[in-house]
This record gives structure tokens, sequence and C-alpha cells, in this order.
């Protein structure tokens, strides 16, 4: 726990997620799995909280996001969020839209590596999900669908206008978004939109063996990173250069700098404290 | 016609492109297979005048650009543009200069999908109007080369060296644009700078197929996607959010949307308005 | 040289590094083959001073950088650079990480463009010069690794978590940065790491080749582009047109553009002067 926590108290139970923590890895999975594991707005708002929970405590070193049964997540329910959201006034659709981008932010800015464990669907929201994830690990059986046109909203939901380009370039990109058409496997690891293509059945399996090696590795390193990747998408040139300098002269006096360079002297393996 | 439309009058005859505007669908065809369709000051002119005019009118819902003859379009005229340039003043040359990024501007930030139809050549400033295109369909004879450097000038033309990169990434754009070299077919598909690779012969077709179903679809939803996607390059991961939200927020607002729930669960096809 | 010179002196002797200077190109190769060309303090100050003196002078329009013996570089030195980084204070720290960077940027930012002829390994600042260059020209031999998580550090070292989202996209960038995992020739071919892929130990003659090309051509139409590449990675689209505009109007009144005008009118090559 860091010691930067004030007077907020910890959920003890989420009720729209199913989450374990161990050794480091914490393992989200959506479980509704008959409805081929659906959005709520119960389910944004849980994984907008447990991040934000997350991030402050600071016991997390790597994050799986899974999804029960046939599939990752068939993106918002079409009964309990479209059907929902066109009852909602203006003020309510604005906060709406909000939460589920804060989802997005908050997995990009974490201080621990997101993977998302991707079989069969990953559509709409949840193909946003997964492409804010920092790894993608799928097996043959993953198709992502950026659907929202399907649905008559615009193709830039939840950052994916901002990320997706970012991913796999900006022609790919288009068509996928403006499109809405689903993309297999094999395209998707072509494209780059896949980091870890596994055998089928084995993405949640390869995705904690992932997640175990990060928890077990230099956490503090892994977690600047992130932080860099992200920020410096959004910074010129010689302003990223200036944040690399100093948060690499930072980590030189970290524990775990000093602790490679013993170990690599004494001929053993390093043991990294994450700090 | 949309009601924010002044005295400005609509040009009756193109002069330097062929127009052909039907059920959504503007068809702009660079017509001087002699020259491979080089462009001259006139086309540059036209282009951007008529994208205005389109974007104006709001009448045209997807827009398709094709090149008549054996190729797609060879570029700035050697003589009527090359030759006509070196006695051209300072002011003379920033303005034409001006125009022809004015067309790419046009191009990026017209409110419907632009397709390139590409086959054989697209060099210099062709190269750059498919690239500024939201969807490059092409056939196996399609070979684009930004060539530039060839002449002299900088590969950073009309745009080239902005999104390029963001199409194939810095390495493949710094090789393209410094030397200029044609890039055909298969190697443009496998690095991304083709939406969708035909057989020989069928780009125009492909790329009409495409518009049809643009136009018919989701209107505002593609408009917005496109707008989004454009803007989103130049945005950081915050505001780009941000501007998702209240973008979605307004579209659940619209017909389209309010459309799809309802064809939805009354198992029919949605009939979108694109409103 | 240039007219711009001023009461500064050419270094005489570089002690890290050798260089060879000829016909217009400037040939930079580490010299280290016993430690797999690992740098030193040395060694970053000397390409950074070396850089600034050729930016200045002029005389060289393409530069390669290369490596003695069995691999490019394999980075910082493990006792001279990690083991004396251990004993810096803090001011001295943040000055070492600013000088690698600056290299970064003068290799970004130099009036040439700059290929690295990689064979063997270039792993952690060896991986990140290499990414800087403007071209890759690599055997089968190549390996990269970035390295930088596995003794501790954040993979953002010297603008790597800014230059390799660019060059890779975001999904291949996060995997190679956090993890530091060695990208051998056949993938780094794929994901767009390498510009050429050469026979086995062509390496450093292919680059030779392109590099007198590059010299021989219109060696300001591709400085500019390599300007106009690296400023427009941090521009929005509407400044990025508006810079083509003005630099393209710039070089039209150049001699190389009414050079290649001439020479093509008069049906035989051009002869470049660079100007």
């Amino acid at each position: 726990m860091s010691p930067f926590t004030g007077s907020a108290t910890r959920t003890t139970r989420w009720r729209h997620l199913r989450v374990d923590l161990a050794d480091g890895v914490a393992t989200v999975t959506l479980t509704r799995p008959d409805k081929l594991n659906a959005l709520t707005f119960g389910a944004y708002a849980d994984l907008r909280d447990l991040l934000a929970e997350l991030s402050r405590e600071r016991a997390v070193r790597a994050l799986v996001l899974a999804g029960e049964g046939r599939g990752f997540c068939s993106g918002g329910d079409v009964d309990e969020i479209i059907g929902a959201t066109l009852a909602l006034d203006t003020a309510r659709l604005l906060d709406f839209n909000r939460m589920t981008g804060q989802v997005v932010r908050a997995v990009r800015e974490c201080p621990f590596p997101v993977i998302a464990a991707v079989h069969g669907v990953a559509a709409g929201a949840g193909a946003v999900l997964a492409l804010a994830a920092d790894f993608r690990v799928a097996d043959p059986t993953a198709r992502f669908a950026f659907l929202f046109t399907r649905v008559g909203l615009s193709g830039g939901d939840m950052g994916a206008a901002y990320l997706l380009p970012r991913v796999v370039g900006l022609g790919h990109a288009t068509r996928l978004l403006m499109l809405g058409d689903p993309v297999r496997a094999p395209e998707a690891a072509r494209i780059g939109l896949i980091s870890e293509l596994t055998e089928e059945g084995r993405a949640d399996e390869a995705a904690r063996n992932l997640a175990r090696r990060l928890a077990e590795g230099p956490a503090l390193a892994y977690a600047q990173t992130k932080a860099l990747l992200t920020a410096e998408l959004d910074m010129p040139l010689a302003a990223a250069v200036e944040l690399d300098a100093s948060t690499q002269a930072l980590l030189m006096t970290g524990d775990d700098y000093r602790e490679f360079h013993a170990a690599f002297t004494g001929k053993r393996p390093p043991r990294w404290s994450g700090r």
C-alpha cells in the first residue's frame, strides 16, 4: 500500500466485474458470458473506479483484462446502453460518454502495464478497451470490430480516433473506424493490432504469464516506460528527449539499476525490487 | 442543399475536371489521359474550388477521385507547371504552393469520405492526392512515387511529410520521400498505403461500390468519424477523449442512432437518413 | 565550408570514433570491436560534437554510421557507463542523460541524411542511434534490442519512446521498449524498423552506396525533406501544409529545380549542384 493513501476506502465488492489479486497481478474479468460480456453502465463505472483505486494503492504491478465465455467483449449492451441512452438528457449523455473515455484514459495512465487477453469477439467499446491496453495477447479466434458507425455513431469513441492511427497507421485506422468491418486475428497481427498471437484457447494463459513476468521484473522501469510512451505521443521531440533525460537520471538513483550492476558483475540474475 | 447556403453560386462547368453527381456520390475524374492526367494550374484550382462548393452544399455523401486512361495521375505537368513556375515571382510561387496545399487540406477536411481509385502511376502531386484521401482503392498496376526530390524539390510537398509518416510510419516515409523511388502495389499494400487491393482493372468499380455503400449509410456518423480522425492526429489524448465524448453525445441525439435501435429491436435492417 | 563559420576550430582528431570524409560522405565508425562497440562517455561526447561541427561546416551531404567487428553497437558499456553513473551526483546524472539525448537530436536535426549500417547487435543506446537515423540499412544478422528495462531503466531513453511509436506504431513500440526482447532482421523488416535489408555482410557496402547516391543528388532537396519530416511530426496539418508551401516556393528559386527542367527538356541527366 502506498504511503500516499488518505481517507478513501477500498471497495470490498465489485458487482460488475470479477477482480482477483495475486502476486502483484490483478486479473479483471468481464463476467456476462451469456451476453458476450456486453458492457453496462455499472461495468464502465466499476472499471473507472477500480483503475483509480489500483492506481493509488500501488500494490498491483500488472493487470490482465479478460472476458469469460465465448468472447472478450461485445461492447455496449444494446438494451442496457443503447436503449437506455435514448432516454437520457443532454447532460447525462455527455456524462456517460465522458465516463467511457475516463476508462480509456485510466488504462493509458495507470502506473502498471495492462494486458488485454482477447479471444473471440472484441467489438465496439470492447475493441477500444483492448486497443487502450499496453499489450493485446490474442488467440486465432480473436476478431476486432470498431462497429460504432454500424449503430449510427462516430468511429471516434473513447479515444479510438486518437489511438488507432497511432497503433496501425492512419490508412488502416480510417478503414476500420469508418466501416466497422471485423478484423480477424491474421490481419490484426499483420497490421500491428496484436502484440502476441497465441495458440487457440491460450490467450488467457499467455496474458497471465506476461503479467507475471512484468510483476516480477523492474516495476518502476516498466511503469515509467509506459508513462513516457503515453506522454511522448503528445510531445515534440526536444521535450521528449528532455523528459527521457530527467526520467533516466531519476531511475539511475533507484535500487533496481544498482541491483542490475551488482548482479551483472556478480554473474547472478538480478533480484528486482521494483524501486 | 444545406440551409447554410448564401449568395455564392454553383459552378456550372468544371473545365479542368469531369464531375459526375449521382445518388449522393460525386465522381471526379482527371481527364488528360494523353498526359497521364498531369495536373495544371487549372486542375488544382478546380479541385480546390470544387471541394469548397461540395462542402458547403452538403448534397454529396462520398467522393471518388479517379484518373482516365493508363494511370491515376502523373503529378504536376513538366511544361505547364514546372516550366511555368520557373517564370513566377516570389509571391506567385508561394501562392501556387499554397493552392496545392489547400487541395490536400480540403480533401482531409471535407465533410464526406474521399476515395482515390488508383491504377497505374500515382506520382508526385498525384501520389499526395491519393495519400490525402480517406481510402486508396488500388489495383495491382498501381505505382506510387513521391518523386519530388527527383525534380530538385522537397519531399515535403502538399503535406506529404506530415501525412506519409502517419500512414506508413517514419521509416518507410523517409525512404519514400527522400529517394522518390516507386512503390508498387504489393509493397504499398504491405506497408499500409493501400486500403483495398482489387483485381486488375477493378479499382474504379470497387471505389464506386465503396462510395455507394458510404452514401447509403449513416452519413453523419461517417463524416464525424473522418473529422475526428483528422483532428485527433493533432490533439493530445485527454482532449481527444473529450472531443469523442461530446461528439458521441451529440450523435446519440441523432436520427440514425434511434433508427439503429428501432431496427435492431424490430429485427429489420436500419434505414439510414444520414442525420 | 559554409560562409557562416566563425572562430570555432575544426577538431583534428576524434579519439573515440573513426571519421572518414570523402566525396561529401562522412563515415563514422564505432571502433571498439572487442567490446561490441560499447559506448563510453567519450564516444557520446564525440558523436555530439562531431555532428555539431559537420552541421555548421556544410561540407558533408550524407553520413554513414557503422560499427567495426561482429556487431553495430551493444549500447552503453557496463563498466564505463553503468558502473560509472552509479557514482555520479544528481546534476551529473542529468548532464549525462542530456548528452545522450543531444546525440539523438543532432542525428534528427543535422542538415544531411544519416544512414545506420547495421549488422549483428544494435542494443540499448546502439538501437536508439540506429532508430534516430534516417535510414537503417541492415543485413540478416541484425538484431535490435531496446533493453533498457533489462538494466532497471526506462525504455524511454534518448527519445526512444518518442521515435519508436512513430516508426513501428504504438503496439510494437510498447512491446519492444517494455520487454527489451531482441528483434531479429525479418521481424524488423516486417514492422518497418529496417529501411533496406541486404545480403549478409553487405550492410556497410549498401549504406555507402546509398550515401553516395544521396551525396551526388540534389542535396538541398534531401536536407529539406529531412528537416520537414522531423518538424512535421510535431506540427498540426494546417501548419505543416504552410511549411511545405514556403519550403517548396523557396526551392523553386533554387539551382537544382531549374537544372531538372533544363535536363528534362534537353533529354539529358541532371547535374545536381545541391543548391
